[in-house]
C-alpha cells in the first residue's frame, strides 16, 4: 500500500524533498547480473535536467548520483538498488515567503490539509525533483528492455495549438534529441521554440502533449482485468506532475469512428500473426499484440506563473501573488525522458510478469 | 501481485467466465457495521443487464446474486464478503465455431498466445461478463460513500459525433436514468438513440464518451507521489473493456490554454477555502481539494460486429469471419453504471487510506 | 493488504462462515495448463473431514466441492480459479445462546471488540470451516509441486507427553495415513488414540506437534531478507487456528549446541554440493539449499471442551459455561493436511517468485 | 512482492551491503507529525552496534546515520523518510580469500545458486549490518508506540544451556540493560557471561533465547485469518538472522497442559474485561485481547567459528577453512534491540491497520 512505490515485481520507491539533504531511489526485483552503465544512467539525468537550453530553468544542478547498493563489479545482484542524489542548490530562504500562501493549481493546499505540516521549501515533496528518481529507474530498466529488444521512444507532439500532424511513423525519432522541445518535426520544433520564448517572456506557461511508442514487445505482456498493460501505463503517466490525460492508440479519436473502420483486421506476414492497422495500439484485452504500442499524455500548462495572481493564505487571508525566480514556461521537453521512463519501469515489471523471475537460471 | 484485484483496502477480487458455472466477487477490507442493501444492489444490476432496451441485447439474463460471506444480519462483518451470479443462458455450442479464430480487435489471439488456453465460450474470462462483479462491489462501496456525503454520478455526453456541449454543471443529472442512452440532454439523447438504431440495423458498432462526476469528496483524499487519486482513476477506467482513453478536469482541452488561464485561483467562501475556477477537476497534487472531481471516458466502437470480416485463425488460415447473435451495437449506455462502480471502488479506498481503518471503534 | 489473502504471485484468498451460505476459496496467479484432479481435491478434503474415525467429531459433512471458474477441459486456464463449499449442517439455533457470551481462550470477545459485529454461530468466521478453503488451494499446489518433484508429508509426532523419539528419517511416512492419529509410529500410535479417547470421554482437550518434512526441494527458493522461506513458512502454520510455536531444522533445540557442533559442513556427492548434517532444516539465509526441509508446528489444546468453565459475557455478567455438542479432544489428525496444504502454498508461491512467470511459454 | 520490504502500511524497506557504500532503510506510510528524536534513534543503534562490552566484536563502527528525507523541522511529514548509515570499516581484500568459498550454515552457497553472483564481501547483503535499517525503522516506531502508551522490551533468557527459570513477570526489566548479555536475572547473567567469555577463548559460538513483552496493546490488534498477529511476530522473528523457532504465550509448552487447565479464564476487573491466566499470550484469534503479549525467539549458535572446517567451494574443491577476524561468540545481546525493533515494527503496522490511517485529521 506504499503510496511512493510503483510496480509489482520491479518495484521502484523514490524518496526526497526538493530541500532536503537528497533524492533517491530503492528499487527492488531487478533480475541479477544486468550490466549498469553509470554513463547511461548520467547521459538519462542530464536529458532531465534544468539549464539544457535558453527554454528550460538556468539551474545549474549537477545531478551527480550515488549507487549505494545493490550493484557490484558493475552488476545488479539481485539485492535492492539504492541510488541518490544530493540537494545542492539550497536557498531555503527564498521559499520562507510562501510557507503560509497555498499557490494557485500548486499542492500546498492538499498537502497542508491531508498531512497537516508540509516542507513548504521548493515545493517538498511535489517537486519536481522526484523525478530525478524516476529517471535514474527508467534507465536501468532501459537496459533491461534493450537486452530484450524492446525500445521507448517519446517527443513531444504539441505544444499549445502548436502540433505536429504526423503520425510516429512518419517522423524520424532518432531526430528528437536534436530539437530543444525534443519534437523530431524539424518545422514545428522550431515554431513551438518561438512561441516558448514568447510566453517565457509575458511570464506565462504553456501545456503541450507527448507521444510515446514502444517498439519490439513481445506478445502477452499485460495481465487481462485490472492490471490491463494500458491501464498500467495510463496509471504511469497520469502519476507524472501535470498530466492530465492519457489515450492509447485511437484513443479519445476512436469516438468518431465506426467498428467496421476501427477494427484491426488480422493478417499473416512472415508466418506470424499482425494487424493490418493498429488502431488498438498494440494492446488487446490487456496484453501486448507484438504491434507498436503508442499512447498521448496530456499536459496542462505548468502551475508556477510570473504574473500577479490571487490567491488565499493559510489563515485564509487573501493574498497577491508574485513569484519570481526560475520556471520553466514549457517543462515538456523535459518531460519527455520522464514518460520514457515511466513507460520503461511499466514494461520492465509486465515483462517480468510474464516471462522472467528473478533468479539467475533465467538469466 | 493479484492481476484479478483491484484496491488496496477495500480489495475487490473478480473471477468467473462467461459460460462457466458463475461469476462473482469477493471483496475483503470492508468496514463492518455496514448496512447492505440487497435491493440497491439489485437495482445497480439492473442498470448494467442487457435487454433494458432496444438499444440493448436481449438476452434475458436475470442476474440474481447470491450472497455467500460476509454480512449477517443485513450488515457486514469486517470479514469477506463473497457473492456469486450463476451463469443460466448456456449455449456454447455457439461458440465452437469460434474455437480456433482470433476475433479482430478481440482478445482471443492475446489470450491464446498468454496463456496457451482459454475458455473461448461467449468470450471467457474477457466476457463484460466479468463487470458484474465490479457492479456489485460499486454498489457497496455506493453504499458506504452514501453515509460520508459522496456522490458518483457517470452519463454518456458523446456517441460518435453526436455530443452534448453542456458542462455537467450545466445538466440535470437525475435526467440520466430516464434517457435509454443515460444522456441526460434530452434532445441530444434523442439524436443518439436514432443513431443507434441505424448503426445496430447496419450491423457496425460505435463508440463515444461517458462523464463521470463525484461531488462531496472531502479534501485529502489520494496520495501524492505514485497513487495519485486521478492515477487510480485512470487506471480503474482503462481497465474497463474498450476504454482507450481517461483524462482530469481541463484534461486533454487544458493543452490550449495557458497557465495564467488554467490556474484555479483560491478563494474564501464562507470561511472554506475553494477554487474560483475547477480546471484540476478536484485533484491537485495527486490530492482532492474538496471541489467536484470530473472525468471523461473514451470508449472505441465494440469489436463485435455482424458485418463481415477477414482474419486469421491458429493454424495462421484465413479466415472470414461473420458473427451473428446478440451483440450491443453501442455499450455507453450499460457501461455507465460500470464508470460508477470503478469510481466509487476507487473513492471508497482512498478514504479508507485517508480517514477510517478497518475497526469498530472508527464507524 | 488484504487479511483473507496468502502468497505473492500464488494468491489464495479464503471466505466464508460456518453457519453461512458457503466457504470457498479464490487462487490467482495458478500458471495455466496445470491438469486438475478432482478427485485429488477430493481426497485431501476428506482427510480434513470431520467423522472419520472415533477420534473425531461425527458430523457428517459431505464437503462436495463445486468449481465455479478458472478451469476449463480439467486445465487450469490462466483466471482465478474460484471454488466453493456449501455449509449444510445448519442448527444454528443452537448457538443462540451463545450470542452474548464469550468463551475462553475462543476469540469472541476479540472479534467482538475489534468488529463491534459478529456471526456467533458455529465460531463464524473463525470456525475451523474456514480451513476447507486452505485444503483445496494446498491440492491445487501439491499437484503443482508434483510435476516439479516436491512432496510435502506432515504427522503427528507428538500428542501431550507421548512423543515419538523416531526422527522423519526413521519413520516410514507411507504409513501416516493407515494410523488413525496420523502418527507413521504405529506405537506411539496406538498410545495417542488411547490418550486420545480417554481425554474425550473426560471432556477435555489435548494438543501435540505435528512435524513436517519437504523433499525435492531446489537449491533457491526463498527471498533473502524478510520473505525468508523459513520465515513465510513460519506465518503459514501460525496463521492455522490453535498453532502457538514453530521451528524449522533444530530449531529450538539448536540452543544447547556449539557453533562447531551445529554448523553443516558442504561435502560433495555425485558432482552435487550437499551438506553432511542437516540441522539447518533445508534453508540456510532465508534460502533453501537443496536438502529435506523439516520443521514442528506446536498446538495447544482445543479451547472448547465438555468441563464447565467460567467465564463472562458481553455486559460483563459471570457465566457459567457448558457446551455440549460435538468437538475433537485432538484436532491434531485433522490438522495434518491443513499443515502440508498451508507448506505447499508456501512452496508454490516461492517456487513461482523464483523460478517460473506465468505465462504459457514457461510451461 | 518486494522481498526487502516488511509491512503493509507501516513499510520498512532496507537496502545495503557490508561493504558497499552505506545502508540503510526507507520507511513509507509514517504518520505525519511524529516528532522524531535523534538522540532516541543514535541510542538504539548503540545497543545494536559491536564493541559495546568484551562479549562482542571490538570493530569501532560509529554508526551515524544521516536523515535523508521525510523529515521536517523534528517532525515526519507523511512522506518516505530515508535514513542511510555509512559502511567505514573497508577492508574488502580480507575478503577476497572466500570469494569462491562455500562457508558452512552461511548463505553463500545459496546466494551463489540464486543469483549467480554476489558480493561476498563481509557477507555482502547477508551481513548483520543490514539489522541496523531494523534498529532505525524500530526506533521510530518505538517513538509512535510510546504515544500510544505501549512498551516492546526484549531480554536474552537463555545461552546455552544456562537459563532464567523466572518469568517476564518475576524479573525487573529496567535492569536489562545493566547487563553485558541483556539478561535482567543478575545471577543468570553473570553465568552467561563466563560462559560466553569461554566459548570464545574456544573460537566456537553459541546460541540461545531471547524473550520479548509487549505491554500495553489495546485489544483488537491483528488481523483474524492469515494477518494474524502473531503470525507476523512469527515472521518478523523468524526473517532475523540466526531465528530458528518461535512461539508465543505457552507455545510448545502448551503441549503438556490439557484444555480445562490451558484456557484463559475471563474476568472483570474495575469493567474491564481480563483474562485470570494468560498462555494465550495476549492474542486469540489472531488479535491482542489487552493482556501482555509475550514471546520466545530460538537463536541457533553463529555460524562464524574459528575452529577449522572443512567445507567446498564453487569448483567443488574441497576446503580447510580457518577464518580469523572478529566475530561475536554470542549475538544474543546485540539481537534484543533487533528483536525489540521488529516487533516493533509489527505493533505499529497492525495498529496503523486497525485504528489510525494517515492523515493529519487523525492525529
Amino acid at each position: 500500500m506504499s503510496a511512493n512505490t510503483f510496480g509489482e515485481i520491479f518495484r521502484v520507491t523514490t524518496f526526497g524533498e526538493s530541500h532536503g539533504a537528497a533524492v533517491g531511489v530503492v528499487i527492488d526485483g531487478c533480475p541479477p547480473l544486468l550490466e549498469i552503465s553509470e554513463e547511461f544512467i548520467a547521459s538519462e539525468l542530464r536529458r532531465r535536467r534544468p539549464g539544457q537550453s535558453v527554454l528550460t530553468t538556468q539551474r545549474n544542478e549537477q545531478d551527480e548520483f550515488e549507487i549505494l547498493s545493490g550493484i557490484f563489479e558493475g552488476k545488479t545482484t539481485g539485492a535492492p538498488i539504492a541510488i541518490i542524489i544530493r540537494n545542492k542548490d539550497h536557498k531555503s530562504a527564498d521559499y520562507e515567503s510562501l510557507k503560509d500562501i497555498y499557490r494557485p493549481s500548486h499542492a500546498d493546499y492538499t498537502y497542508q490539509k491531508k498531512y497537516g505540516i508540509r516542507d513548504y521549501r521548493g515545493g517538498g515533496r511535489t517537486s519536481a525533483r522526484e523525478t530525478i528518481a524516476r529517471v535514474i529507474a527508467g534507465a536501468i530498466s532501459k537496459l533491461y528492455l534493450q537486452k530484450k529488444g524492446i525500445s521507448v521512444q517519446a517527443y513531444v507532439s504539441q505544444v499549445l495549438n502548436i502540433k505536429t500532424d504526423k503520425t510516429y511513423k512518419e517522423l524520424d525519432l532518432t531526430k528528437t534529441e536534436q530539437s530543444s522541445i525534443r519534437c523530431p518535426d524539424k518545422i514545428i520544433s522550431d515554431k513551438m521554440e518561438e512561441l516558448i520564448l514568447s510566453v517565457q517572456e509575458s511570464g506565462d506557461s504553456v501545456g503541450g502533449v507527448i507521444s510515446c511508442v514502444i517498439k519490439g514487445v513481445p506478445v502477452g505482456l499485460g495481465e487481462p482485468v485490472f492490471d490491463k498493460l494500458h491501464a498500467d501505463l495510463g496509471k504511469a503517466m497520469l502519476s507524472i506532475n501535470a498530466c492530465k490525460g492519457f489515450d492509447i492508440g485511437s484513443g479519445f479519436e476512436s469516438i468518431t469512428m465506426k467498428g467496421s473502420e476501427h477494427n484491426d483486421e488480422f493478417v499473416v506476414e512472415n508466418d506470424v500473426i499482425h494487424t493490418k492497422t493498429n488502431f488498438s495500439g498494440g494492446v488487446q484485452g490487456g496484453i501486448s499484440n507484438g504491434e507498436d504500442i503508442y499512447f498521448r499524455c496530456a499536459f496542462k500548462p505548468v502551475s508556477s506563473i510570473k504574473l500577479e495572481q490571487n490567491t488565499v493564505g493559510k489563515n485564509l487571508q487573501n493574498v497577491q501573488l508574485n513569484i519570481s525566480g526560475r520556471h520553466d514556461a514549457c517543462v515538456l521537453p523535459r518531460a519527455v525522458p520522464i514518460v520514457e521512463a515511466m513507460a520503461s519501469i511499466v514494461l520492465m515489471d509486465h515483462y517480468l510478469r510474464s516471462f522472467e523471475p528473478i533468479s539467475a537460471d533465467n538469466q
